[in-house]
């Protein structure tokens, strides 16, 4: 098996509040999107993000075991300066990401914070010195 | 906000048993490994996932609110041909995946199977058709 990563997909509870967050607050645009079931962008060479609605996800995939608190899962969104960390935190407050976690330095060297799409799912917003960011910067 | 994914970071319980599966098991490459902390393994160009301690990652991020059942996230490896799905999935099995749910024709075109990483962590092993294709295959 190829170390390889194609899809991100996950669960969503209403297609339309994660359309207007993405699409109409950070301004992303659809790769495809089948309106009441999936929502994609491409968010890297051959890396797609797959929103899908949890009904259909569950029916294929099986039952999903959440309660209340965060999903096991962060994504990140790295960027070149601590400005823009801050930037982009902003941008997403704006956006009505809900929380927003102020960014910080982490003991690693690098400085990120946190902010929580409509599912709560945690993006974070991260410049990282070093190895890391050379990997990930476009 | 520009539309890009940097890392996929997912929360794991046993760094020792992850690093069995994806090392030895699917003959993946570390980027980068601190033992006990984190382990991290490029999986396309300018995309990292991360394998991260559960403990670490709930100290920075957050309780997780996971119970019995499945994680609400699939990550995707697609492959360009039906064949190339079944040898995938047997390969993941053959590493101690657990559970391998065999390869199907979805009624949007494609085949796909699904596996579980140590975490149960489901990763899609997909033969799609058509625009999906083109954009993720190498």
């Amino acid at each position: 098996m190829d170390q390889r990563l194609s899809l991100v997909t996950l669960a969503v509870r209403d297609l339309d509040a994660t359309r207007a967050f993405y699409v109409d607050g950070l301004g992303w645009s659809p790769l495809l999107e089948e309106p009441g079931d999936v929502l994609m962008f491409k968010v890297a060479d051959k890396v797609i993000l797959s929103l899908w609605v949890r009904g259909h996800f569950e029916d294929e995939v099986g039952p999903i075991g959440m309660t209340t608190g965060i999903a096991p899962i962060t994504l990140a969104h790295n960027v070149a300066t601590r400005e823009l960390v801050d930037e982009v935190l902003t941008t997403a407050h704006r956006a009505g990401a809900d929380p927003v976690q102020r960014a910080e330095e982490r003991e690693w060297g690098g400085y990120t914070g946190y902010f929580g799409d409509p599912d709560g799912y945690r993006w974070e917003v991260a410049c990282a010195p070093g190895e890391i960011g050379q990997e990930v910067l476009p």
